[in-house]
């Protein structure tokens, strides 16, 4: 199959192209680089030394045999995304190539309107390509858990059946984003419904949790592979960053009481439930919605679990700060999210181990050297 | 009251700005005249004559001695934003000013873009701007009914309670715009929501349906106080565009079977509305969402009307047409909207009467020398 990849220099978008090319597929990536740029931006990095595009390319090439496209651009400029998709004709599109962090949208005005504009016109600009020159491709689009907020009630995958005044209609989940960043995502998600109804395009919005890990079987061959991992309180996730700062002897940063709940998943399952989508594809003119997570954790348990694992197994001590939260959220709630679209597809889920905290523990040690430990703090607030 | 109309060279801005005028508040327009530009861009015009924004002023403190003040410029742009709120310090920022034609979004690529950057990015700016400046500011933003699309469920104001798995909330009631116009309504309602819980914003979001009549107390004081009125395919609204059809000859225009069921208001109590929401704040932190109109009718509905009215009280011969749709949409569906809150604060509905649609016809039999028939036709299709 001929599979775009969209933001492929990322975080999930490389692992998932490496992972489609040994498969067999025909894989191009499509990136302008502007991850690089935020670190430079931020004074930040990767905990692990990450090669340049080309390297990476090439080192996959001499490993596997194997080659990819690169387009080199920006999703926002509508004569690149339509030279592409005329030269590639891509049968599905993974579309990860957004700006994704929440604290970067909320670090002032300019950085919520660039995230907004970035998200929502590159996406719309995907829309028109496809309409105009592979109607046919199954767009697959990365969305997040965070659309939905933290409602009193279950929160279903995309629609809800609602029964009001004695009728009833099946309607899209309400949603309750909790940064300008989550809101570019919520748009998305409107305008891509949108254009199914009326174009006919075929999507699939996957809702992702809050992906941990770091490794998988194609980026662990080769240093030239490796993916990137972030530990700043900016592009940091949780679980990722608590294991960097038990490797370095900082403070787990747990922010407020910590009851905050979300849905989590190993980096390994993010490449299986995208290939699950991407194989089995949306009909046309269906908006799909997945919730794409294995299990919901607490922010406290898994700094606690952290604590637990490097203490035992690493012999090291580690202590959990309650920080004031920079963030408007609730700290205690009720959180249970339905993810059965893509085990009925055939998800194997990788549930968190110690073994694999541990891992990533040993891995910071590894790079220790490499932290700046002046980017771990939130240096971003919502209010 | 000092009271800011952004828009307010427009069709509802226009009046609103001349009606809290001449109740004694202190009044000041915001408009870049963008809406004077899409009539070259679309070779399209008023059908009565408008005057520019400099005679309006100077002929309004010419009959009523009161003053209003303008800043001309672009809510896009933050610069002007932060200056014009630093000078003005509005109490109410009565929100119009933004691109408010489906069929004008939906014209291509560029215009979709061009709709939500517009729209999206004015209203980030507002709102960053009120935080910043004055963040006791009351934001009155219109929204459309069109946000809610057709469920086959009650439309309630904004918000339902929703009961599933035993459990209960209430939540953001659920969108399913028509076109990217409305589209970006729905990306705006949903950062105004955030930005009231987590700054403090008091907004009030109207969900306004299709406004039709012209004349207000204020704007039939003199000719350079007119307001403008649309009947193109692009610009132009049902009813008021069924009846100045009806004046020149022209088939009324009814899209497929016409059963859409739409809800209206006449444009004096737009204004009504207006003073309602401005003159009973939201609290700090709120987010209130009043659906604004009076009544329901399908379209064939009112070109029914528009026939019989235009025939018997005014001699014309009258044809309906029924056009292939050149939108999405359900053309019978169920419709029930919920309109309380503004009735609860004392609106006094003009309901539609057959004295207004004959009004409007002779009106547009006054100015038919001014109609370019070319541009009624829709020029527009979703597909």
């Amino acid at each position: 199959m001929r599979i775009l990849v969209a933001g492929g220099d990322g975080f999930c978008g490389w692992p998932t192209a490496l992972y489609f090319s040994e498969r067999g597929h025909e894989v191009a990536i499509v990136d302008n680089m502007i991850r690089r740029q935020w670190d430079e931006e931020l004074g930040s990095n990767s905990l692990t030394p990450i090669y340049s595009m080309e390297d990476r390319i090439n080192a996959w090439e001499d490993k596997s045999g194997k080659a990819m496209k690169l387009y080199e651009g920006d999703l926002t400029e509508y004569e690149f995304v339509h030279s592409f998709m005329q030269d590639f004709k891509p049968e599905a599109f993974i579309h990860y190539a957004e700006q994704r962090s929440a604290p970067y949208s909320m670090i002032d005005r300019e950085h919520a309107v660039f995230t907004q504009m970035n998200n929502v016109v590159g996406t719309l600009n995907v829309l028109y390509a496809i309409k105009e020159i592979v109607p046919d491709c199954h767009l697959i689009k990365l969305g997040t858990m965070g659309e939905y907020g933290t409602p009193n009630i279950d929160i279903e995958e995309g629609y809800i059946k609602i029964e009001h005044n004695g009728r009833e209609d099946v309607l899209p989940y309400p949603k309750q984003p909790f940064s300008f960043y989550h809101l570019s995502k919520v748009h998305d998600s409107h305008n891509i419904m949108f254009t199914c109804k009326s174009w006919g395009i075929r999507a699939t919005d996957l809702n992702q949790g809050v992906v941990y890990g770091l490794w998988t079987d194609e980026t662990k061959l080769d240093e030239k592979l490796y993916n990137r991992v972030d530990y700043d309180g900016v592009f940091g996730t949780a679980l990722n960053r608590f294991c960097i700062q038990a490797a370095v002897g900082h403070d787990l940063t747990v922010y407020g009481k910590g009851g905050q709940t979300r849905a989590f998943l190993d980096i390994r399952d993010t490449l299986q439930c995208v290939e699950l989508a991407t194989l089995n594809p949306a009909d046309r003119g269906e908006f799909r919605v997945f919730n794409q997570f294995t299990e919901q954790f607490s922010v406290l348990e898994l700094a606690e679990r952290v604590k637990r694992v490097a203490e035992e197994q690493l012999g090291l001590t580690v202590n959990i700060a309650h920080l004031e939260n920079p963030r408007v959220e609730k700290e205690q709630h009720y959180y249970k999210a339905v993810n059965s679209n893509l085990v009925d597809l055939g998800l194997k889920p990788h549930f968190l181990s110690d073994e694999l905290i541990a891992d990533l523990i040993k891995t910071a040690q590894r790079y220790q050297d490499r932290v700046k430990t002046s980017v771990i703090a939130p240096s971003t607030t919502w209010r």
